[in-house]
């Protein structure tokens, strides 16, 4: 079962499915139990309400969905809108694509504002349709928080400032999908009305959860939404939320327990503390790819994802080459670079439970492979620009301290 | 995190979700990997081959999709069908209740043909429906093969001879969620147009993966359904399958190795003696229940259930109470009755990854509940009936001859 | 690598190693670290603290020893007695016999006692011979407080009683493999010497540390004792508790975990109510084996064990047989009669993390493999008996109240 | 219980106990068994005859005892050697110091041969030793293959050859705990009559097993040795081989498990791959200590060890200092520098299942921490000197090309 084994670890730098820390890989080694027996709705219970805590909200209500992100990207849009609803959508990469692909499957309008590959959301086009908008055709705004596909992240309060300028009424849905855990994400403050997010990001556990988190208004949208649905609708939830058992349907007891051991990790490091942990790696990712003569897939430093880092090559060599050499050659898992990029950009996740040592691990292995391809990097520059800024901005490990 | 902790083990006998074999624990305990290397469609293009193996079909094309049995549900029906298709659907019990539920809310003209709880369905009014649709506006029969929630086994082989005697072209969409892997299945033979089941039954994996099998009539209907989905597309996954990369959204890579090494058990045990075994477990389990003087929920004998026994308690008793005190006292977890039966029937699941002895200590452990509730049963008396069957029909392990 | 797999799960009755709780596996499932680190005597010094109280010491010093029953007992024996010390010993199974056979090749000069085998320790012998030791030639009592391959407990506080009548002072050296952490032990109360257990009986880990403790007594004595001795030798433990790193050689990591988890298990149940289970479990078996009209090997009352029960055949059987068939044909694991008493009994142990249902479940199985061998048994006469015993004092559990 | 978390994985970087690989923690993830079952005798069947593989041998005798390197010492000496015998034991470091502290309060009559700490073995003084004992009063050479204090690895063949010149009958006893299955060892070529190793170093498994290998001379000897034993009898075990049943006492069924795993992975990688990937490590560590302008302990090329290196720091720097920071900083364990060399060297273990991109991460944290104690290193430079190295020779993976 392990037959491409390769001696040591796995060094996983793709941006999801990321490393998941071993207290939850323990905590999910177990048979399976009763989730009706008085054990699960107790510890859901309390999964519910600390969940809240890393989308920042006191007033949004969680679902813990047996899903993916895709599965969570349709209940986000199916609770809240109905079809032929006008919808803005913002495509700056593959996976904002694939969700403006949803969309319009599901039927709705989408009015897709378009930016390279490499830029964020074109927030301009945004004020302008805003303003233009007096009878508010436009019921949502549907934006990617942070595109894995180019490492670009989005200015959400920004996007909030507009709508509140414009006191336009449409709802905020955002994926989260590569932020929530690991950048600065705050649903009440900004104003999200849904947000969502998966479990095998940067919350660290296995693929199965789609984790969306509705605001008091997306609640109430979602009660006169026409959009079919069943095994994505929000009220089957809030009616066993109401009876105390919490599942509509069989949930995996296993990451129940992981998700519990997951946000005890989060908790003891702190959430803000994790957020850092996350700026420091990004910070050194790009130091580094710098100091290779590289450039960042993303156009310009206030888009910088702290979670992901594609980067671009020269035309002469092959991104995708690097992939495969890293895996085959170093036990490296790195990210293809995706649809328009394909061939041109090799992406570095770092989001997740990872620490600096492991990312320098993971950089030293990038220069051998650059220089495998034929790209003339200086073997150590990478490193040692991402090592000077390092040991200068990590902090001792508190419960060590 | 283990706060509800018993000595010894849990024993858990409802039915669903059920124990794990110690091999696939294992087998799932690991870091996350890529998904986009090598080795996990490799191991997909295994895992597709032999899952069509539990279904027993040759032709048909399986998915196994990130969601539990009720998103299974509603990927069987939104492929095949459109709004508005008349649906012939049999409520028996609980599940069939949900099932026919979603069929509303998905829109479809369900035409519902219900039973007393405790019956399998009533194939005689499916004659009569089917010799009365000269038109075909009938364009699935939707049918529980073991319905859950009263131990019913329904005769697919019936239901089969009646559509070719009406040279019926409708869909034949069987839910084997407590059956496939356990009970006698066969999905070419019986022509069954999509079966599916969910991991954490007889498969006896965690939750988490729903496995739904489509014939070519299946696929072909998927082409022209009108039906809105996006998750549960097949398309997406057939377009997949073309690549070779299997995967539309991220699967779990724990569940993949658990199914692997999980379907390497049955193998090795042989499915139909898995069969056979869960037909043993079936009959030891009646025969206690007839011992100890009660009813079984099942009124025909060519109904019962080998995967599942609902007992029915006296009126005086509260079986909500046995329920709970198996629990409390004894570490044994059992089914509730639901619904129409809450109350009346409790719940005995033996299927999956389950031997003969496990159920003694089960059977040992409600004959002493028996008696904590009152009813005046004889201790030793289930268990001495089932040891008088079994001891005379339990095979030698064959790996220890 | 599991070529011997079977359905199910093993029903593990040999009378150890026993069943690993499935939260000790769990703390066990991790990477190994460094055990110079912080973290390690950290845990180590809670470790000492709290498995003294195992042995209901407070003035014991407990050592932690990575080896195997067998090396407990060298360790008792070499660091309080030198070479040709004379110590009486109990001969009244095969265990006693090992250890004699150890004390005999250690060069000391062994006054062995001998029993019939199921009978206990002949302690009027005993009395005589302190009496008649008035220059205290003898410098150790050597007892079984358990005898494994018979089932006989003897009785500790008589042991005590008499070498108080007498003040004598030879040490008293137990072995509690088979009893400590299941059956009522002090070793304050007794004054016992050394007493040691290995960690995959009632502990319930897997086997790798023998724990011995020493009473201030023994401490001393080992400061003067002239056997030869490096890897058992306590002094290189105490030099190492000084410095407050406390490993003299490398230990088991996950064995440490393993152990911190399975002390928080026993004192969540309650060290009290763990020996109330077993009082419980033994009983149940005992009357099984009355109602199946078979003999306990043990000859008297006041020697019953509540963790092992070995029962005596039929001349006419061969009770390796039952203990083949067992495991090949009900994954039943029993013990085998050792020795003297090899063919003539077959032994079920009931000891460590276990509960009533799972030994229901084992004699449901032996009655099964009674029959198969020919013996006239009343199938479900055993398990009657024992429920209509344990239905009347199994507590509610008390977590879940 | 993980009160000491930090972030991210662990670096391990001990020399012992080193990372365990997932397949192995994962086979090492059960329940305990019956080791008298048929089960356990037949695994254990092929691991003695695997086994001898590691050590290159077709003719010596494995024992597998539960114990560690201390007891797999104290077992090859009192198996082999009688109180009294004259042995010529080379001190060269911590670890062979206790050897010798072992042998001398075993009762040997120990002719130590001294070197400065950082030099091999003098084998110029054990020639001298040789020519000059014409009567043989010289019963067995003990030599530490690797220091694993210093990183010093002595020349086996050299030793036999001295032997075999001067027709010297003393048997060749070698603690190969740091070199087997990592460094170049060759039992029956060099004439090794003792050698043994432990479970937690080049294996990768837990602390647990003391590995002893036994040429038929050793055996021989081990007839008329008067050393007092019992626990560490080899005979103990050569009954129980002629029995099949292969254990005088209980072996822990998860390191069996995990013996069998880890015996798998290294054949699967391939014995000389695994020893030259080692080779590898080794010399891509040495090339960063240059690079830092720092000395290895070791003071000639002809002792580099390739599983550990020592590095000396200058001595305004306190090495503890280092340790200390790498795991409350970085999570980095590294070695401390013990006895002689305390506060003068650091260790690097660079042995077991590890692979290229760990150590450059260890190396890349290694650089922070001397800039964090003062050390005016060029953040890079080790890094950078390491890879140039290891970019020209790092093969690709078997089994994945």
């Amino acid at each position: 079962m392990d037959y491409v084994y390769g001696p040591g670890r796995n060094h996983l730098f793709v941006p999801g499915p990321v490393n998941i820390p071993e207290p939850v890989i323990r905590a999910m080694n177990r048979n399976n139990e009763d989730y009706r027996s008085p054990a699960i709705p107790a510890m859901t219970k309390t999964l519910l309400e600390d969940v809240k805590k890393i989308f920042k909200t006191t007033t949004g209500t969680p679902f813990l969905i047996p899903t993916t992100g895709t599965g969570a990207w349709e209940s986000a849009l199916t609770n809240t809108l109905s079809p032929g609803d006008r919808i803005v959508s913002f495509l700056i990469g593959q996976f904002s694509l694939l969700w403006i692909d949803q969309q319009q499957r599901l039927n709705f309008n989408v009015d897709a504002v378009e930016s390279d590959w490499g830029q964020g959301a074109n927030l301009d086009i945004l004020a302008e349709k805003l303003a233009a908008d007096h009878t508010h055709t436009i019921k949502a705004i549907c934006i990617v928080h942070n595109e894995t596909a180019t490492g670009v992240t989005n200015n959400l309060a920004t996007v909030r400032k507009l709508l509140d300028h414009y006191r336009h009424p449409a709802l905020l849905l955002v994926d989260g999908v590569s932020s929530i855990c690991a950048l600065d994400f705050r649903m009440d403050e900004w104003g999200v009305d849904v947000a969502l997010t998966g479990s095998q990001k940067a919350l660290s556990l296995p693929t199965g959860i789609g984790i969306v988190c509705a605001s008091p208004n997306a609640l109430e949208a979602s009660k006169s939404s026409k959009s079919v649905r069943v095994f994505f609708d929000w009220n089957d939830y809030l009616k066993f939320y109401k009876l105390g058992t919490f599942w509509p349907y069989t949930p995996s007891i296993q990451l129940l327990y992981g998700l519990r051991a997951a946000l005890d990790l989060i908790f003891e490091e702190g959430l803000d503390n994790v957020i850092a942990r996350h700026s420091r790696l990004g910070k050194a990712t790009r130091l580094a790819v710098e100091a290779w003569g590289l450039k960042n897939c993303t156009q310009k430093e206030e888009w910088y994802s702290d979670t992901v880092t594609a980067v671009l090559v020269p035309p002469y060599i092959d991104s995708t080459e690097i992939v495969r050499r890293a895996w085959k050659r170093y036990n490296l898992s790195l990210g293809l670079g995706l649809n328009k990029v394909a061939g041109k950009v090799f992406r570095i996740g770092h989001l997740g439970n990872l620490n600096e040592l492991q990312l320098l691990g993971c950089l030293a292995g990038v220069e051998m492979i650059l220089k495998d391809v034929g790209y003339p990097v200086k073997l150590g520059s990478g490193v040692a620009a991402a090592c000077a800024y390092l040991q200068n901005n990590i902090p001792m490990i508190p419960s060590r301290i």
